[in-house]
């Protein structure tokens, strides 16, 4: 199992409208096939600068492909990404 | 439910018995109280410098700090941590 993590900062301030937007359009990512325990988190160490993070689960390197590639997860990446998020983070694992 | 997580790079080779012996020393602290779902990871995107991380489940601030204050913690932090990471970083989130 493939764990990707992306650990961000949003140009909005906590709570507001902009951010809700943004988590309703991430959390539709969680229905394309391949994706497994998706979750949208608070990050709460002060010991890094991110605020927040989105996590899910692929099952094999094929279906994470094909989950980057998929134009439900471009659109996204096109519509609310680049104009939300200042800065970013991806942090995958697999059990050592 | 709190999750920490540390990623970071070790000093050594991988394959190595200094890296062997590091996890072998990490993977006692699943045995603190109150962690839980301990795993030791492999780090596998490029899109960040890390290698390795340590992840845990804490099921309240109190328990996360009971573990951080705890000497098996300490000791591993000054016998383990210091001498074989080459750099890290801690990211810890709950459910948005």
């Amino acid at each position: 199992m493939i764990t990707h993590t992306v650990f961000f900062t949003l140009k909005h301030a906590e709570g507001s409208v902009e951010e809700q937007n943004f988590f309703n359009a991430a959390r539709q990512l969680a229905n394309i096939p391949g994706v497994q325990h998706f979750s949208c988190l608070k990050q709460i160490s002060t010991k890094n600068k991110f605020a927040f993070g989105l996590s899910m689960e692929f099952s094999s390197q094929a279906l994470y492909a094909d989950y980057t590639n998929h134009p439900d997860h471009t659109h996204f990446v096109q519509q609310y990404w680049a104009d939300n998020v200042s800065d970013f983070m991806e942090i995958d694992y697999v059990l050592l």
